[in-house]
């Protein structure tokens, strides 16, 4: 692994074109740098840029501000996609009884192990203990708080669907979930969650096969036109499978230490929940059918994938289109009267911005001063900084700087607006490029198990045969921690022999270490 | 109340204008109407208008699609308002450890009986009784699931606020929250709900006190131009106050029944949560104080607000400003042939509509016959029904049907989003109207208690003296069911004597029954 953040690090170094950046303002020395400590170059960066921190609950973090601005961003542009694809909104509980988890088989084994369970309805006061969970009030059965909300909706579905007329039912859900995760990591890993979920059920098996790709195909747009991410599209192994899945579709990106990340999962859940749950419909030959189902879902661990995909060692770097506030201007002004000059003479600037819909924040508040602006918002991620002094106004000119290579250039005010507009797009699109040339490097074909023992401490998304068995997936597993991210989709699937047992194989599939 | 109930049913029917309403199809006849059960009239409305309905789960709801557009319109626009204001959002934790409920000692005991108690996080398979809650898996502090967020709020802006330039801290929540409530009514008062709970921080007593008047204004605004629901603005009586708060301010409305609905709250709450959490900052002069608070919420609840003020015995009446869909269009065709020809008569007006920002849907949907889409749209509460078939095209004209009044007028073609807008704005205004008469016209001043008695059963917001104590506003709640609905703000303060008891009072407060 540090083989691969090294080689990294010098990758980026190169990009990053470090002579422009001179006016470093101390916030890079108080991060831990990326090759020091990959993770906690992480959390540092998390907490610093002021994205989320752990709060006392235990695996349960807050959402500070600057981070839920940028998820509320997320959820923007990913509701108008699933609205534009047909699909409503609506709320389902938050609890769940015991017993409709119990309902289906391999369900409830893939959550019974993290499940936080309520069991009492009331508090009382006791005069030793105090604040007591009063033991008169104890449920009948017990209610979970929802991992998932496959059982809760499909038994709601049961009242909602009687002939086909009715169908398919396009539903999302933008909610909070509960999973007892042991190891918590801020976004990556929390024991709660907010995530949108999407459960729609349909009268045949190829619309809801059709629906499955289609929402996969919606996750992966979402992924590299806004989150400026690549990501690669397949089919997850029978041991990778959501609990209850016929087939799990998943989006998977590289992080920039090489390690794998899932940032998405569509599933295909044949007639499962249907049949747990009994919901039947009449057919146009007025027979009765099982419904057939797809649930699909991404939250905030999207969060974690967009830090880790574009950010460095000075901090954040937002792709513009999920910025909060895309552009910062920051006066540089002596006294009141340079400053009152600055913001008419900027004024129209920022308006002619704000008609193009860029978001613009003008900064003069004067309790801080220019430098640790600079660093503040080059450390929270915002795409473009634009400084204005005295001197600029006389020269008719702007200077702006790019977060992503951190390059600065005069500009002339002169159809600033317009230019900035193409920055933002050239910023966008450099960030998606960059995370694909990384990937790129990273990404190998093998074909020894004893090369891809060597190849896999390198880090980064490994090309290989597999005889299609759970047992060569588990050695695999246990042997050099790296997991099967994925049967990838499209593409030649030129036939071969598993590295680790020789036996036939249609098609590589993508190992790879992952969070 | 049963008269109260007739008067305003003879009261609307006159508003209504039945003789346009030539059409009904049904669909008033298979839904209570308010003077037979008003009770049963909103809960039919609920269910047969799809905005929600009970779940499994004891008391809460599940909010259907059509219900939960609204509540995504309201959402909107009530978070463009706090942004607005200068507010910003984030995410804290469903779960508050026990301990923390218990710091603020009025407020565990406000809230101590109606909570969910998390108390185990795994679930195991058991050999005779199947899935059961694993006693191994016991937690050591029980975790509650979040009634309303201050304690875990304030324990975390604990480590927020270190000096008077941390301040204010102007945060917002949008959320789900759990009450253990016995008796449930949708959308009115359910175990669990979703809300906006806002969460400020300040330096100063007087700037927390102009915060909390500022968001009472914020949603008294929000009331009346977006839900069309005049409110009056007041202060509740200690008995009536918010767990943990200074003073409460809340937003009254009346119902079309007679009875109050509050509406949305705003609490001062001083430096009790500060002083519980040991939150204090450095100011300006170097010294330590504590930090002085506000907290305001509105919930799911205004969805049952905007039902019982608006609709009527043929369904829901959404105000043009938050429906999902303004307009709906509905052609009238025999065959493919005319039904091309109105789409492409159409189009360009559909487009004009759109321009102009109004939100419109083509009801082509040719499996449903006309006057099935008539009923059900006006079951769902649509502002607008446009109605067009083939001799409309020739005379250049469309049917118009207003749901506010169930109107109906021909419209010359030409210039109709114009027209259409300007019947929209119409629409908002004339609700809003409409309501304010009903208030007014069952809103009166008594001055003795026995005419009180006889008045209260009558309905409506009674204005009369109290003494300003517990005793006295207890004693009349136990004999008419009546509360103090709150000490109105604003307008001139006459002074008496108090109903019940005769001693001073400095000016009328509202009492009514309520929900």
């Amino acid at each position: 692994m540090r083989t691969a953040i090294r080689i990294g690090v010098v990758y980026f170094r190169r990009l990053l074109k470090y002579k422009n950046n001179t006016d470093r303002s101390g916030m890079a020395e108080v991060m831990t740098k990326r090759d020091q400590d990959y993770a906690k170059w992480y959390n540092d960066l998390v907490l610093k840029a002021d994205l989320a921190e752990h709060s006392d609950v235990r695996g349960c973090m807050v959402i500070k501000p600057h981070g839920y601005a940028i998820w509320e961003k997320m959820q923007s542009a990913l509701d108008a996609m699933f609205k534009a694809t047909g699909h409503v909104n609506a709320y389902f509980p938050l609890f769940i009884p015991k017993s409709y988890l119990a309902k289906e088989a391999s369900h409830v084994e893939g959550f019974a192990k993290e499940c936080a369970v309520v069991t009492h309805y009331r508090l009382k006061s006791d005069p030793v203990h105090g604040i007591i969970v009063d033991p008169d009030a104890k449920l009948e059965e017990e209610l979970i708080v929802r991992p998932t909300s496959e059982t809760i909706i499909w038994n709601t579905y049961r009242g909602w669907v009687k002939s086909y007329r009715d169908l398919p039912l396009l539903i999302n859900q933008w909610a909070n979930v509960v999973r007892w995760e042991m190891r918590t990591r801020l976004f990556l890993r929390t024991a709660e969650f907010l995530w949108q979920e999407g459960h729609t059920a349909h009268a045949t098996k190829e619309e809801a096969v059709e629906e499955t790709e289609r929402m996969l195909d919606v996750y992966a747009t979402f992924a590299e036109e806004w989150l400026a991410m690549p990501v690669i599209k397949g089919i997850k192994t029978a041991s990778e499978r959501f609990a209850g899945a016929v087939d799990t579709y998943c989006i998977e990106a590289m992080m920039q230490d090489g390690k794998a990340l899932q940032a998405g999962t569509s599933h295909f859940l044949g007639q499962n929940f249907a049949k747990a749950f009994d919901v039947v419909f009449t057919t146009k030959e007025n027979k009765q059918e099982h419904v057939w189902a797809t649930s699909w879902g991404v939250s905030t661990r999207l969060m974690g994938a967009l830090i880790m995909t574009h950010s460095d060692d000075n901090g954040l770097v937002i792709p513009p289109k999920l910025a909060p506030v895309q552009v910062v201007v920051i006066p540089i002004a002596k006294n009141e009267e340079q400053l009152a000059a600055i913001r008419s003479y900027i004024e129209p600037v920022l308006a002619a911005m704000r008609a193009k819909g860029i978001t613009v924040k003008f900064d003069d508040d004067d309790k801080k001063k220019p430098g640790w602006k600079f660093a503040e918002y080059e450390l929270k991620g915002f795409p473009v900084r634009i400084a204005i002094g005295p001197r600029d106004m006389e020269n008719g000119t702007v200077e702006v700087a790019r977060r992503d290579t951190l390059e600065k250039q005069v500009m002339q005010t002169v159809d600033l607006a317009e230019k900035v507009d193409h920055l933002l797009t050239a910023i966008q699109s450099n960030l998606y490029q960059k995370a694909l040339a990384l990937r790129e490097r990273y990404t190998r074909s093998v074909d020894g198990y004893d090369e891809f023992k060597v190849a896999i401490e390198e880090g980064g998304f490994i090309y290989a045969h597999w005889d299609g068995t759970a047992e060569t997936e588990e050695k695999v597993k246990n042997e050099t921690k790296a997991t099967i991210r994925c049967i990838p989709l499209g593409g030649t699937a030129s036939p071969g022999k598993c590295m680790v047992t020789g036996a036939p194989s249609a098609r590589r599939v993508i190992f790879a270490r992952a969070y």
